[in-house]
């Protein structure tokens, strides 16, 4: 039986923070039209992540319903640097950072929507052939006091920390997207509600039917309070291997698995309240629950299979300390024999410096052999077959 | 003799409020080069007046000592409004419009700069031809702190009155001009000063010598108080006929007087208090300082024939009274006759409004024959050789 669009709207609502206007939402719906559907996102590191998933899985359901989604690479944006959220102005990327960056975007993308229905467009397009005189005519839209109201110009501008002056652009260019795409919806984190909402403005001024914003909450960060971004690593890639998330997963705090569980499994107040009540009663184990959760979040983006293998070797190198099922790693030649420990623990636990390798050895944080070695200073024989664990994810087997 | 770099500077720093620096006047007047001197304006009203005379003969003296002066017309710029020292937006002028306000400009001009020396250049040659690239590069140059830095977008901003967007674009395209001319001095009213320093920065940040600025003081408006403007109705257009220029200098206030002798004369404080002590005395008569100023500004800007021919009219017509020398005009014929005093009065007195025609009759400023007329129903039967006076300095004879 067919869905009432009122139905079709509550359903695609779900798990969104906000719908703008929801109304409108319907209507659109009740249309038969196809319905244009956006998300933008700017190339400036070559990662997606969990925290981008949620939205994509949000756009897979427009595509299911047979609308047509259109993913915008913010190519000529990420020119200019998008100072969302942050305190200081984003140095601008090169055409083949740029280029790189959006190769690698559309590979991930394509792990959650169906990329052969998906329209793929560079902003550079159109915005490239704009004029000096569409540029003014563009900024004589809006106003100054209108664009400093996003909430991050106004904190810089209230702590006197400098604001470029085309940083102020953006809003305006992202609106301008909207306009040249005719979108219907637009999707966003909520961090992004500003520059949705400028795109309906910008619609309606040019006598376009403006289009509908759908804000999705943003997942917090592995150590939780922040918002995941690859650049606080404290995120899950969605190009990681299916082993290394479930394993990240498992690290996060209980406290943290609640908020993981309602963000990315969708599951209810109510799920949840029965959960913390089952702790509580000491009818539910929090390991058990927090080992569901990663099977139940790789499944969901990796797939059954990559979970089920995620799961077992978990448990096999972890809980049940079947240290042979680690991964194996071949060194590379370059590393000496003896080898010192910070070198080694710096390559095996992908580590940005060597000063980050050394708190992981003061921290008590790397065993050889079940051996924790603490000392700096060490050099170790490395040999086939030796078991090296660092932090409490992380092991694997020398080759 | 050839003067020195020093003296120079110090010469054309005379009659300007700032110029900086000095030192690096004198350093570009030393190095031997023509220097570039720059001079922008807005082709939004059709007619200069004696305010722009100022500037315009500190430009002369630049041209006189051998430099190349450009003429900027802001073509471009028009079409966002400047909103120097207003408290609202103005409206963008049409293409039409533009090109004939450019046209009369020139003619303007040349009534002070030698126009076969003069190199005008419109700003749409090189801001049309800026790519959005280009534009994102250039707003990056800046900071929105700096911008609304400028008085009259701080005021706004504080009153809460709304600032296009691109209105912020001004002083940085302003700015650009001096890029694109290479300017080593710009010149401007003191409400330029902002715009003015934005070009220096710029071309600083642009590896290029950047330009000295030369402030030129605002002229007061015939009431005083507020600056020259045609569209404030208390300008004396550099195109009026010179006989209007006399009669409407004739008509300031005796402390206004000081103010033009100073700006428009360039007389020394010693000479001002010189001439306030004879008045103090009983040595001087202010009419006879005011007809001095008169006939001395009518002769600088009109010409010394017609500041004699001026002001043999005005002693004829007004002091002694020989309405045979009134200026003759011929009535429409489209008036009826006998004529309503209100049409008659709106037509002769160049009145914007019936309303402000009405307002002349009922303040007993209209005489016909040397009978004040104060009804405004009164019907006149016109006649040839008809004397109709209007407020002091005004007065036309029928034909």
């Amino acid at each position: 039986m067919k869905q009432s669009p009122s139905s079709l709207a509550q359903q695609l609502a779900q798990g969104t923070v906000d719908v703008i206007p929801v109304a409108e939402l319907e209507r659109k719906l009740s249309s038969g039209r196809k319905l244009v559907i956006k998300l933008g996102a700017d190339p400036t590191s070559p990662d997606l992540h969990l925290g981008h998933a949620v939205v994509l899985r949000k756009l897979r359901e427009f595509q299911d319903l047979g609308h047509e989604v259109v993913f915008v690479i913010g190519d000529f944006t990420t020119r200019i640097g998008d100072p969302t959220g942050r305190s200081k102005t984003r140095p601008p990327l090169s055409d083949e950072e740029i280029t790189r960056n959006s190769a690698t975007y559309l590979d991930q993308v394509g792990k959650i929507l169906d990329m052969k229905r998906v329209t793929v467009r560079y902003n550079s397009e159109w915005l490239d052939a704009l004029s000096s005189r569409d540029w003014i005519k563009l900024c004589a839209k809006f106003t100054l006091a209108r664009l400093i109201e996003r909430e991050d110009f106004a904190q810089r501008l209230a702590q006197h920390i400098s604001i470029g002056f085309h940083e102020l652009l953006y809003p305006i260019l992202q609106a301008y997207d909207s306009v040249a795409l005719r979108a219907d919806v637009e999707l966003g984190g909520t961090d992004q509600t500003f520059n949705l909402l400028a795109g309906r403005f910008l619609q309606e001024h040019m006598q376009q039917e403006p289009q509908v914003i759908m804000t999705i909450p943003l997942l917090e960060g592995l150590s939780g309070g922040t918002k995941m971004s690859k650049s606080y690593g404290n995120s899950i890639g969605l190009s990681e291997p299916a082993d290394q998330a479930f394993g990240k997963l498992m690290s996060i705090s209980d406290d943290l698995m609640w908020h993981y569980r309602s963000i990315l499994l969708q599951e209810s107040a109510e799920t949840i309240a029965n959960y913390q009540q089952g702790i509580a009663q000491g009818t539910l184990h929090p390991m058990t629950l927090k080992k569901n959760m990663a099977h139940d979040i790789v499944s969901t983006f990796w797939g059954a299979p990559a979970a089920q293998l995620a799961q077992h070797q978990f448990e096999e190198l972890f809980q049940k300390r079947h240290y042979e099922e680690a991964p194996s790693v071949t060194l590379p030649e370059t590393l000496e024999n003896p080898a010192w420990i910070v070198d080694l623990v710096k390559i095996l636990g992908q580590c940005s410096s060597s000063s980050e390798a050394r708190r992981l050895i003061e921290a008590g944080a790397v065993m050889i052999d079940d051996n924790k070695i603490t000392d700096v200073k060490a050099y170790i024989t490395t040999q086939t077959g030796m078991i090296i664990k660092i932090g409490k994810h992380k092991m694997y087997k020398i080759t």
